[in-house]
């Protein structure tokens, strides 16, 4: 079994290259929740679902989120009605939402929707959120307290950030399903999500980064940094301006003590001896998977 | 001003009618929502949302309920997805929905979120709940208790009821604006809906059904039942199953002491003498509104 730490989109095409190379019923996916938000009443798990639309062939190659074929009435609808639109809901994406809400107030956990979502769709990689409890990621910023969303979608991420919390973490208690994911793997993967408010959420549950860090040495990250930046998102931006360095050493400190191999870009590979110097196993490869075959040749590597 | 209490279609179709033939601001519509519901998380509010779409010249015709234009996106891949799918949903009516939810959640009541939606509509009518309190009208059934919903629409009302009852409604309070609707109007109509499922709730919010019994003479109401049938829903089986005479005479009974004039249709006039020895005041017209001159004739008959 190979466990993956796992954020959004680039954990999502990480899985899809590792479910190429390997069995996906033997991959496992502890995913992130600190995004999941609840708007209009609804629960939303971002995350967990960009994982399971990439999975299942479902996703919008051209937004880069969301599903394919989707059409946007009620958002246009609410926009009419002065509703708060600025969180872009899909029409197929709102029927995932209501299934999810439904179960819950059913009595069902998030585990048990994901799987049954993944079930629907013929994902066979198991995906499981971190915990079941509720967390949610938070910002100080300059213009005050933003949830997760509201940073990211409302305002995209362009507002300068001074701290990051994860709300209710301490309370929180990772699932049966993630403690075994995560002591049973034959390796434990790091995604190239964003350190900070991907990565890290999953990290904070109680009892992750203790097993995490027991386990370094079967432990591998791929860089979500290239030559500096991020592919996607704010990683480098955040990076920044919490004082890390911006470069897969920044992110490799930030997993200081967690990780024993790092997968590293080719345009990175100046950095190898940095790495190494913290004792570091370094692979160089590239870790852009916009082509199905760099994407394999990665996927290769984690495994390797 | 005139007070209408009202249920859904039979409401919506009165209140347009007046608005037609008076000022629609000086008209006030006290609203059943023992029929609301929490379903996949939003706050449905059927009643209202129909009056409002029919003032708003928003109805569908074709379906005689919800909006027009509609499309059903949403709710085809809920099903897809296995989820419940039985109450339709309706993707211009989901916008409703989540702005109504959103609102809520955000501290807003029933009456403020339907005062916002009548306005961004343009309806003058006022459209009052009448209450912001959580009520829900439930039947005990042949298959076992049903919610209202799960009575109405899952099982299309066919199903033997034994009796009814509106769960929580001895803790609710009507709104100071239903009060002042009820105590101020110059006359109190009661439109044809469902004397058990739609008017009856309404009556049974403390404090309402005292009001209405001590201005009796200036109460109208407009029988539901035409000829021994109901023109639409569940009121003459559901008359008959709780043991009253399916007939405008066995409706007047149940209102005992609440109505001083009946309007009944040309169609029952041979009942006149039966009401009139219950000391009712008795006007004969056509009540069914699907002409829109018989409905201004029955506006103006109401507000004679």
């Amino acid at each position: 079994m190979i466990t993956v730490l796992s954020g959004g989109v680039g954990a999502a095409r990480l899985l899809r290259a590792l479910s190429g190379v390997m069995d996906p019923s033997e991959l496992c996916a502890v995913v992130n929740v600190g995004d999941d938000l609840v708007l209009h009443g609804l629960t939303i798990c971002p995350d967990l679902d960009t994982i399971n639309y990439t999975l299942a062939g479902l996703n919008n190659d051209e937004l880069g989120w969301g599903l394919r074929g989707e059409t946007w009435r009620v958002n246009e609808e609410l926009a009419a009605l002065g509703g708060e639109s600025w969180f872009r809901l899909g029409d197929r994406d709102l029927a995932t939402h209501l299934y999810r809400t439904q179960r819950l107030a059913e009595g069902a956990t998030k585990s048990q929707v994901t799987a049954e979502l993944s079930r629907r769709w013929g994902v066979a990689v198991r995906l499981l959120p971190v915990t079941n409890d509720p967390i949610a990621t938070e910002f100080d910023t300059e213009i005050g307290r933003l949830s997760f969303q509201e940073y990211f979608v409302r305002h995209q991420h362009d507002v300068r950030v001074h701290s990051v919390r994860v709300r209710d973490v301490e309370a929180a208690r990772p699932t049966d399903e993630v403690l075994e994911a995560l002591r049973g793997a034959e390796r434990i993967v790091i995604a190239p999500s964003n350190p900070i408010i991907s990565i890290d959420p999953i990290l904070q549950v109680p009892g992750v980064r203790e097993i995490v860090r027991r386990r370094s040495d079967d432990v591998v990250a791929v860089s979500p940094i290239i030559n500096g930046v991020a592919l996607k998102g704010p990683a480098d931006r955040l990076l920044f301006e919490l004082g890390h360095e911006v470069s897969c050493v920044g992110v490799a400190d930030v997993y200081s003590g967690l990780v024993g191999r790092w997968i590293i870009d080719e345009a990175d590979r100046d950095q190898t001896s940095a790495l190494e110097e913290r004792g570091l196993d370094v692979r160089v490869t590239t870790t852009v998977m916009a082509r199905s075959d760099d994407a394999r040749r990665l996927a290769e590597a984690v495994l390797a």
